[in-house]
């Protein structure tokens, strides 16, 4: 079996990979984008991965190539399959993460639940989605979004028009996305993994607290989710996983609608921070499950260790000097914390790390993460 | 606060550290004792332990040093302190990890429950110590024995006739250390981890099945400890941290005699076989543990995440290949069993891995432990 895995990208995720790697006994090689990343202790070489040569020469010494993000392009995610290098999720996976509209087109075909949507190429064509779904929408730019990025809520098509004037000079037929604004009750995430072989093993559904389109808190399991809200997202993402190919970890972003809809958000081809949780929470860890996936190795256990898993952002971290300033009353107020650093300088809204609890009790376990993640803030 | 870890020492146990380190954003930096060992990935320098200059240079980099094992010489250690390096445990403790002679005196100044014992510098002692004690006694070389090594049971002085000599030539005054062959129910240890500040926080007492003087399985707790033995022995082990002066994990073995004494065995001041159960079983598992206390952080919680948690093992590994051929098999018919690879060639006897399963029933988690762990020997 292959033992060393390849990871394009050298941020906290590639990062959170290295204890899953050193515990299964495999090697992990970084191809970072700049030295002093997050993954820095793994990094083999520092490179751009957008040049197919520095790509094709980091997986000559790898057994399977996984990623950090999804921004790696199709040319060059082709080159390397074309030259025999395994590549978990593959380029016909990860198109579908890498363009939004393609994302929906495949949804729809394969007849999942998703907010009504369009391709709009004029703004003319915006302004009457825009009518037709009671005088606002989201649109967001196909390619290149994360973390609220690229991500608009509108009620005319003027709201986006330097978008409108970046896809025309581009030339290759672009085109805007756009949603109905989904009136949501909260919103959930379902995490699976996918191996080449195509087993399947998903964890519990989690809600999701994002503040300013980035992700601020995690409950696993989400509450009230038992039944059919557990069966239907799972199912959701299941379908998603085998439908679109994905190998590794999958995650589904969800809205719960006001009217009891479940509905697809968004797709991570890779673990996600809605999985964070799982290091402390689950069995088997998102780290650990998706490196086990990419090696197609049988996967692990899901079940959780206690009733509740919450995990909290660090955002931005303390004004002045370091998280570990603040171990000593971060640790000593918060005894079964399990507290995660990135290894990144603190800057206003960055994620620098989180904090985890689990426990019997949901009010507890809430209280605690909060309070343990709220040290390392201003 | 310090943030560089050094580690003397590049086996699994300083390996084992190297996940924690990550997730707390601490830096580890390993000297090895050669190329290529179970803690490669964090090794800063090769070089010899014993040699003063090497290890002062080592330590010119770290804010805190602790050690993979107890054999840094006394005088090396002292240069270090002398030097103004923190050392963690310091010399002052591992004096008692490294002499056992040394460690029954101080145990027994301490009044603590100890098998009966002697100090004996000649065949004609030891041999009445075994016409005292029914005939037979263990014999214990007082430097450099572990997993068996250094330890005979004998019934006559001639057993052990060479370590007489080598003492005899030695010239340094040397004595071997005798007791008594105690009749014991069971092991146990207890794990405690102290920080220079003084705070001591104990894990549950657990099992320990030794097979020819090598720990083969840990079970955590150890079963019918609930009351009077739990409470026994983390008050041997806090008493014991406390009166040598121990800093970061300490080990206690136990012995449970047949007559339901609670007498103590060996120390190790270091991560240890008995508590590898933690690092999925409890709150806080012992490598992180170690690292707050050397860092004299404030320490974890150690509740545990289900009732019962086993260790196996893996002794010697397959008799062809890695154990990496097994995952296939191993992690399809153990999806809960965590899995710890120490990056060693197999070799017989040799610890190259331990896997751990955690549940509600204690029958089903040994089974499944041993299982697991039977797929990587042949």
């Amino acid at each position: 079996m292959a033992v060393v895995v390849g990871v394009i990208g050298g941020g906290q995720l590639a990062r959170m990979m290295i204890p899953a790697a050193i515990e299964l006994g495999i090697e992990l090689k970084v191809l970072a984008e700049t030295d002093g990343m997050s993954a820095a202790l793994a990094v083999d070489r520092v490179g751009d991965y957008t040049d197919a040569a520095t790509v094709l020469e980091f997986a000559r010494d790898v057994d399977v190539v996984t990623f950090d993000h999804e921004h790696v392009p199709q040319d060059v995610l082709r080159l390397l399959v074309d030259a025999g290098v395994r590549v978990h999720p593959g380029p016909d996976a990860l198109r579908f993460a890498q363009d939004k509209l393609l994302m929906r087109e495949r949804l729809s075909e394969l007849g999942l639940p998703v907010p009504d949507w369009a391709r709009v190429e004029t703004p003319d064509d915006l302004d009457d989605f825009i009518r037709e779904h009671g005088g606002s929408a989201v649109v967001k730019t196909p390619r290149g979004g994360y973390d609220g990025k690229g991500v608009r809520v509108v009620r005319a098509a003027a709201e986006v028009a330097e978008w409108f004037a970046t896809i025309a000079e581009d030339g290759r037929g672009g085109a805007l996305l756009v949603e109905e604004l989904v009136d949501f009750r909260r919103e959930l995430a379902q995490l699976v993994a996918r191996s080449p072989s195509g087993e399947i093993v998903p964890w519990p559904v989690v809600e999701t607290v994002q503040v300013g389109g980035v992700c601020s808190e995690v409950i696993a399991p989400a509450p009230r989710s038992a039944g059919r809200l557990a069966d239907v997202a799972s199912s959701v993402a299941i379908t998603i996983a085998e439908g679109l190919g994905v190998t590794g970890v999958l995650a589904v972003e969800l809205f719960e609608t006001t009217d009891n809809r479940i509905l697809v958000n968004e797709l991570a081809m890779r673990p996600h921070n809605s999985g964070h949780w799982s290091m402390d929470g689950s069995t088997t860890g998102q780290f650990e499950q998706h490196l086990r996936a990419v090696l197609d190795l049988p996967l692990g256990g899901t079940g959780s260790h206690e009733a509740w898993s919450v995990m909290v952002n660090v955002l931005g971290g303390p004004a002045e000097g370091t998280l570990a300033d603040r171990y000593p009353e971060a640790l000593a107020g918060h005894p079964t914390a399990k507290l995660h650093n990135y290894g990144k300088l603190p800057r206003p809204g960055r994620k620098v790390g989180h904090v985890t609890v689990i426990g019997a009790d949901l009010d507890d376990v809430v209280y605690e993460a909060r309070a343990a993640a709220a040290v390392f803030q201003d």
